[in-house]
């Protein structure tokens, strides 16, 4: 088969690698029926962070058709369609039945989705299947529930998001547009997008937003605590990972507010004493994307959201190369890939 | 009167001082019945941190009897025996009404309570009064429950103990101690207090601590490993403020666990990424000890805690210099200090 590789700084190459094979008796393989590239796999190809020898396999959003079950899988039968998380989790330690999967005792990230098929480890407890193969329509959004969705939906969660709380969402990103999703889900009254982009400002009103903020940093801040009786949010959702990001989000709720983070922080320092003064909750990490997946697929499959409409560019999975460019120039929030 | 004022490192000083008076309609003074030394208090008496000119005031932990009440006044007379938090707060603002008193709109942070009278702003809304005047044995309690104690509670608290939960508490001093009774009270089923010295180990184990972890560091997180099936305890509270002891606390809890502290952070600097991974929920500040103040004192009264232990020295106020020496030697835990 042929699958996606990054040999360095924005040098994506769509090249022959062996099949995936059943190595352990808990695997799957899956034949893909989408996926995708994450905001997150843009930090490789710009060559920022702490990364494994070149070249390295890409993608860890997935979903499709069981090919293939290894001697052990239980619940996953060949011919069902999944969802899978970005981690994989056995889904019975404590820290899984605690909700937190993605910290997993066996936890590994998956690395190889960008590809039509894929090995998943342990597969009862990382895949979600559905009852019947969905329609073809449907699977941008089930996609979506892998990773962006989820992730998302975390960011809200973590934030402690509730019906009639005041929620701030930083970074327009797909993420950040599905946090919003995700906080008006969960009954948010008013949800105030930080975004300079007109096309995400648009989407981020489709999902919910009731409010734009274009300024950042100090005058931001400000914007924000004049739209919140000069207290703050009591939900700040962080979708970006970098240093300013995370200040803005910090110093935008009120004192006994929360702040959830969700992107991987890249050069991220805090200061204790500011976090004291600020007297937030902080919570984040890569989400648990798994906890979430019946529900989130579940909202999908009765149509009652519509997360898919992240994906503001779809390409033949051999096009990999142009959606990452497209991603990185910002021409395109999010790009679908189609083996 | 004569009340206490610190004139530079190491030099504490009793010494002629103007009398407090109603400013504000708002105000109360207080004769007070006891004050103390807090281990906050031994920062600025170490030259550590920015403070204001010298000599400053020093003081913030009181319970004593109504002496005057301010025009606006209403709910605390005169006579009456009432403990407040060191954080003044007004009690109705909306940051107040979800719990967070110590980041009220109005608040002041309390400054000159090593003194015989006391003016406390916004009486109304930072005192707590008793339905009689407390019996003297109880003074010393009543008085933890200003400051020390409220602060250990909110450490619980911010740390999501819970019946059945694994707790490590890390710090012995007199806020970690009463942390260890909070989360007893709380229902906590193990409480592994981190303590080096074999006194505070001993009424860390009379306040409910079920074991003793003396070794820091990384082999302190190992023993913590250990005694939790290797993933980490529920709720850890960090009691010390420094960086060490809140990397000992972040790397001592769960994936999922939760992490307060409550100490004023002196140099703390967290990594971001670090935090990420961790997957823990932060969260802490100034302790909103006016939220926890009737049940705490109701506790006191009752006779269900006894959270004057920590005094293990009790000294005239006029000897507060000594108070402050056995302190900071750690000769003693906590000085009450009897005007």
């Amino acid at each position: 088969m042929q699958a996606t590789m990054l040999y360095g700084p924005r040098d994506i190459r769509f090249e022959d690698r062996p099949e995936p094979e059943i190595y352990q008796p808990t695997d799957a393989i899956l034949r893909l029926s989408a996926t995708c590239i994450c905001g997150s796999d843009l930090w490789p190809y710009r060559g920022i962070g702490n990364f494994s020898e070149p070249p390295t396999p890409m993608g860890h959003e997935y979903c499709g058709i069981v090919e293939e079950i290894g001697s052990a899988v239980k619940n996953i039968k060949r011919g069902q369609f999944v969802v899978g998380s970005f981690a994989t989790s056995d889904n019975t330690c404590v820290i899984c039945r605690d909700g937190y999967q993605s910290s997993c005792v066996q936890r590994e990230f998956m690395s190889t989705a960008q590809a039509p098929l894929l090995r998943v480890p342990l597969a009862d407890g990382t895949l979600v299947s559905t009852r019947e193969v969905p329609p073809k329509e449907l699977i941008p959004s089930l996609l979506a529930t892998s990773d962006v969705l989820g992730t998302g939906w975390f960011a809200a969660d973590a934030a402690n998001v509730k019906p009639g709380r005041t929620v701030v969402v930083v970074g327009d990103g797909a993420v950040g547009l599905l946090a919003v999703l995700s906080a008006k889900q969960m009954g948010a009254e008013r949800i105030i997008a930080m975004s300079r982009h007109e096309s995400r400002q648009k989407l981020a009103r489709e999902f919910g937003a009731t409010d734009v903020v274009t300024e950042r940093g100090d005058e931001g801040i400000a914007r924000i605590k004049d739209l919140t009786k000069g207290t703050g949010a009591d939900s700040v959702l962080e979708c970006v990972g970098t240093q300013e990001s995370m200040m803005q989000a910090i110093r935008s709720a009120r004192p006994g507010g929360f702040v959830s983070y969700v992107g991987v922080p890249h050069g991220v320092v805090l200061d204790g004493a500011e976090l004291f003064f600020a007297h937030v909750h902080l919570h984040g990490g890569p989400a648990p994307v798994r906890r979430y997946l019946p529900h989130l697929i579940d909202l999908v499959l009765k149509e009652k959201i519509n997360p898919g409409k992240v994906f503001d560019l779809t390409l033949p999975l051999d096009q990999v190369a142009e959606g990452y460019r497209a991603m990185d120039e910002r021409r395109a929030i999010k790009t679908l890939l189609q083996p």
